[in-house]
């Protein structure tokens, strides 16, 4: 059986654009956001999702949860820096800690194809757990599906996770405002040069690895150090850096300003960009924090995160504007100014 | 790069009977039963996953909060009396349901395949939403991302669950004990003949439709009747009721006598189990209860199933015992005993 004809002519997303799903629609960039703002927000239209959040925040018991869930179909699995295993781990742990989240639990739901080869699912397995004790937080519930051959690719994870937000914490992009301060907790576009580079076959002097790791504690220490005045955080994975700061603007309508030669890029990392053709403001992260904080704790929060060892490479990149909202510019090194849009079309599919 | 070959050597589940993963690992049988017990269990070891129960317990700010995992792959997505997203929403919250809790938030993860029909997505969104509205249940989180062509089938979901436990609840299946009752809550083997009967293409005088549905009320009721009394919570999907009372008897240590006579099937699933070669007590169910209750709350709890729109057919099946720890044994129609084991191998791949 398949889907009467009539759904087509209401479907919120142009069917004679879009008859059929793009690998752009995952890609983080213009084509999610279209299926998220015209599909999935309207239909499941409620107060914790209206916020398009990395997560959802819940009052039960009078306290405050982030709920958050990911899907990772990253390909190939094994990669320098990490695997699918402990990205499955970090993501979702970093999509908690940008609500402000302390993790809890995580569940596992796995997608295996048929043919997996048991030790390779194994290795997974370990390289899972250890990821969530070096976290601290316990897979407590999970959930296997077998799929025939030629219908999956190995093995695809979900995770959900639920943590505590603490009192006192209020991460939101519609916190977003002019004067705030944009910062970075590092070098940008690693994770994805990592993976592009395996799939081309490249090989560079120094091995590029993926930056794939928790963030929990980098905003623990931030949250400290900076209290209310840390207003919005983002960790940019899919689209990059670009597409988040986009979403910021349109979120909280205001402007934002980036500066390139205060955006950290390693030497190898941007040689890498140049031969791949890639613009590293689009390139995935799995291990950075962006963060918008009020002008008067930017200070405290930079010298945070320059303490703590996933945050050495901090750096101010940008500030919120009035001009211009819903907009970000760049000012480049040449000096001129130039529009940074959201990824349109598939820079890196299955990145993550 | 792919994973090295010492990992192989500690693999906890034999890689010379098993070097790769089978649909009957996915089955809900046997072969999922040793990737939980030996893979899984010990790896992710952990007060909370312990009690491998359908979802986990977490006491979070002094309430008791339950999270649950499952992911859909079912083929055909759409089949008489459901489709891929109102499942998405109704195995979930069953999961919720029978950890005794009532649902508060649930998140999606889809993994679309490159090619999908945007109106079909659309009508799959569609449903997910309108099962979840009439449960009461808000999609609060969610993702997608797109693998390309020939790597998946169409479309995965995975939701988790967040649900409250209510005081004076204390569901778990170590509280099964001799005296003990076993009641189902309806005709058994809907769901697995309703979608064998698309994919095999037979047609009965009257439609087999999936009883597909949510049970967060009917154990509401069931509670509200039988408090404490109630002290064991299962829905037979995969692996049937076969299977969810023969982890029930091994993990509480106690035996289960069924009563074939008693076990509620229509007539017309017992044909179509005989044409197909099925034994309807493996065959899965999406909107049954399987509940084991202390015998005097028994008798309330019936009443309390019967009165329910979800309940009407409830029956008493069985007994716990304290003969035969760990199995099952079924008084068949002709008078013996007869053994009834996991299921093993793979008898439905991708009915849920």
């Amino acid at each position: 059986m398949t889907a009467p004809i009539d759904f087509a002519l209401q479907c919120p997303i142009p069917i004679s654009d879009y008859p059929q799903v793009l690998l752009a629609h995952g890609g983080g960039g213009r084509l999610t956001q279209m299926l998220i703002e015209r599909m999935f927000a309207p239909t499941f239209a409620n107060p914790a999702l209206g916020m398009l959040h990395d997560g959802a925040i819940l009052t039960v018991n009078g306290g405050r949860l982030a709920f958050s869930t990911d899907t990772y179909v990253i390909s190939p699995r094994f990669f320098p820096g990490g695997d699918i295993g402990s990205l499955a781990v970090h993501g979702t742990v970093n999509d908690l800690a940008m609500c402000g989240a302390q993790p809890l639990a995580l569940s596992v739901g796995m997608i295996l194809e048929e043919g997996l080869a048991m030790a390779e699912l194994w290795q997974v397995v370990r390289s899972l757990q250890a990821a969530a004790q070096a976290v601290g937080v316990p897979v407590v519930t999970g959930d296997t599906k077998v799929v025939d051959r030629g219908k999956g690719d190995g093995l695809y994870i979900n995770t959900a996770g639920l943590g505590l937000v603490p009192a006192g914490v209020s991460i939101s992009p519609q916190r977003a405002q002019p004067g705030d301060v944009v910062l970075i907790s590092g070098s940008i576009a690693e994770h994805g040069i990592a993976i592009m580079s395996v799939r081309e076959g490249l090989e560079f002097e120094t091995a590029i690895l993926s930056d794939s790791a928790p963030l929990h504690d980098l905003v623990a220490a931030m949250l400290a150090a900076g209290g209310e005045g840390v207003h919005v955080l983002r960790d940019p994975t899919r689209g990059g850096v670009a597409s988040v700061v986009n979403e910021i603007a349109q979120q909280a309508q205001v402007g934002i300003r980036l500066v390139e030669k205060d955006i950290p890029v390693r030497e190898d990392v941007a040689g890498a960009c140049e031969i791949l053709g890639f613009d590293p403001l689009y390139v995935a992260n799995e291990g950075k924090c962006l963060a918008i904080v009020a002008p008067e704790a930017a200070e405290v929060v930079l010298a945070a995160m320059r303490a703590h060892p996933r945050g050495q490479g901090a750096a101010v990149i940008g500030h919120v504007v009035a001009d211009h909202p819903g907009r970000v510019f760049l000012r480049s090194r040449v000096g001129g100014l130039r529009v940074v849009d959201m990824l349109s079309g598939e820079q890196l599919p299955r990145i993550c």
